[in-house]
């Protein structure tokens, strides 16, 4: 590999200039193996923000953060492997209820998730509301039960991207976190390294959003796609709204009791309708046609995704019909006034499951498994005088202010219905 | 002090927002003490490289990076004070006999000096090669010397500024030294810490200076006259021309020997005109008038300039009248042709003269005392083929290729003759 300056890189990107192939392998390597200091990391990362790169340099490094560590060998799992990946949002289970659902209708689905952190829930924090069950597989374990069971649900395994890892620790804290370029390629990183077939993503627009723009959500749904094409991997995206929260309920056990109920047929419609939608296109990307027995809808009406997620939960030692963590204290806010919830902010709810204890603030920080929100009304629907309205679960009651305060404003009744659709576009390369 | 998140202020600027006098000392502040880690320093850097200050955040940036340290309490000198700070260039010897001539006039003139750092020379490591001069005097002495002698050139005491000191070393590895605000903020800080009353600022134009255009150096000479102005120093600035290096000699000893000639009425006409101009603008901004006894010319021709200089470099410990180091070789580049020499190039010529020793990669690394270039002509006259063009000095041989390889194209005989005029442009507050 060739050598260069870390000085002449970052002032390359800070001129404005494009990157080599050769600069971004060796920039990525050397800053992996400590060569390249945190602080010159941060000021090429704050370069690449400001001034962008460009799809063959946002490819390249996306190659370099793969090359940083191993790939997953998922060869002997048989079957085509179909992932899905949301930027993230307010009550966004829609993984829990998806990965058992595509199993059943004949794809693997190894779903390598995160933990969460500030406002929006991670994947890995609601699962670990299920007494018994563990996130942490090793390979071998991952293998079997993309074999036995057809869906995986886990934590990132330590030698994927460990680039990305040290990079996005970096980000977090110098205000770099925003850079599209860096953004796709870390999600992308880890999808190429994980080594699925198809690959479907969940683009987050509104509020509740990482993206709180289309302009900005549409940019990074383009690179994601862009990357995935660029490494020969089946992509799409869809942007989805996140104005308002998903489903009724943010939180941890909240969101799985949402989730099976799904699988059981009943749900949310915008849960019920996304998972569906989500499935469809997972198995279009690995070549399963969607009909008679990989039909989801008769997948989930037959009950073969509930058997799926049962499997799932159990291979991973929860225990599926296990009674879940129930919150200490509900306190609950009733309608002040009879009339249509015009308005539900996807970040004030957000806000406050993470102050009743629902999220983290630090990653090292320990979260509530019954915290979170749960509403009685969407955007939309009647809400009666004195009924309740939302209801704040936690297990410290003294945080229940705070929650109130982020919720302040953050809700309607009677002024203009203005949501954002469901599905507002899908981009493919 | 109020207290803010390092991520916010990182933000704020990356997003094109103004910092507010809080947020600066605040970050300023942390960032000294350990508590704004480097990573995040250097994030911020390159945002306020790409999305600039204004004059009030450069100004209060300035500020905070004094109040990082001490002033230097100088009230007990009982004369006006005037200094002088040069951008830098190659043959830059101009505060050798600058500082004495000035005080000859009437002024104290407490030059407070860097080293040397890639292809231009520093001050101190100039008068280094006198033998027995030494650089680090503390407050006490620099207060006697400027009251007996009335000038003296030393090192930036360890308590001015402590906030630069550690700003600059991290953006000399992050690519963000090229920051005007910073850069204008980092000299700033210490004149005014330093507590001269008038400022005369030369700013370099052209391939040798740090700003290559007069574009650039005119940013930063209105950035610094504003800086000065709004922190009541009588500050001017000057442009002048680096596009050919000053004099005859760039190396430390060298330009020892060129400042004595010029203390002693020659040396080339560039040095003693520009000496001359400077001095008049430092005694004009602390109030002296120029005329009579006060007269640089006249302070020049009777030898008083030359008797401040023996006596500066007698206290400091140097022995005036010694003997300069000479280097063990000289390499001699002869005309190959007869004709106008139309081109030297600055650059050129200190980059030969760093690589043949006078100056250093690192700053750690030492410097050669009798190492460096001369040049036996300036564009505009006139050359004979087979005459000495220019001598190479050096302790060390085996790094004589690699300076010719930098005078390479750096000269030219018979070609167009450009040159900036000595002084391009005068800036006041």
């Amino acid at each position: 590999m060739s050598s260069f300056s870390a000085v002449d890189v970052i002032a390359t990107k800070r001129d404005g200039g494009e990157l080599s192939d050769a600069a971004i392998d060796w920039v990525v390597d050397a800053y992996t193996r400590g060569a390249v200091a945190e602080e010159q990391m941060s000021a090429l990362a704050m370069a690449i923000l400001l001034n962008g790169m460009g799809a063959r340099e946002t490819a390249r490094w996306t190659r370099a953060m793969i090359s940083s560590g191993d790939r997953l060998d998922l060869a002997a799992v048989g079957k085509p492997l179909a992932d899905k990946h949301s930027t993230g949002g307010v009550g966004d289970k829609i993984t829990l209820p998806l990965a058992p659902l595509v199993a059943a209708c004949g794809a693997a689905v190894p779903q390598l998730s995160g933990r969460g952190l500030g406002h929006t829930g991670g994947t890995l924090d609601k699962l670990e509301s299920i007494p018994g069950w563990r996130a942490g597989l090793d390979t071998d374990e991952i293998v079997a039960q993309l074999r036995e069971v057809g869906a995986v649900i886990c934590a990132t395994t330590p030698t994927l991207a460990p680039a990305d890892r040290k990079l996005y620790a970096l980000r977090d804290v110098t205000g770099t976190v925003e850079a599209v370029p860096l953004i796709a390629s870390s999600i992308m990183s880890k999808k190429i390294a994980e080594g699925t077939d198809g690959l479907v993503l969940d683009v987050k627009v509104g509020s509740g959003a990482f993206m709180k723009t289309e302009a900005r959500a549409r940019e990074l749904a383009e690179a994601l796609v862009s990357i995935g094409t660029e490494h020969g991997l089946r992509t799409v995206a869809l942007l989805t709204a996140m104005d308002t929260p998903l489903g009724n309920t943010a939180g941890n056990a909240l969101e799985v009791a949402e989730s099976v109920e799904v699988l059981a047929g009943e749900g949310p419609a915008d849960v019920v309708e996304l998972t569906l939608l989500l499935a469809r296109e997972m198995l279009a990307a690995v070549g399963i046609d969607p009909t008679g027995a990989a039909d989801p809808e008769r997948a989930l009406a037959d009950g073969r995704a509930m058997d799926v997620w049962r499997a799932m939960i159990s291979a991973q030692g929860g225990d599926p019909d296990a009674a879940l963590p129930a919150a200490r204290e509900v306190h609950t806010v009733v309608a002040p006034t009879t009339g249509v919830l015009s308005r539900l902010d996807a970040y004030a709810v957000g806000v406050a499951a993470w102050r009743l204890g629902a999220g983290r603030a630090r990653k090292e920080d320990p979260v509530q498994a019954a915290a979170g929100v749960v509403w009685h009304a969407r955007p939309g629907e009647m809400v009666l005088r004195g009924q309740p309205l939302l209801d704040l679960h936690t297990d410290t009651p003294e945080r229940i202010p705070a929650a109130l305060e982020a919720l302040e404003g953050g809700w309607e009744i009677g002024g203009e219905l203005a949501v954002l659709p469901l599905v507002i576009d899908r981009i493919s390369g």
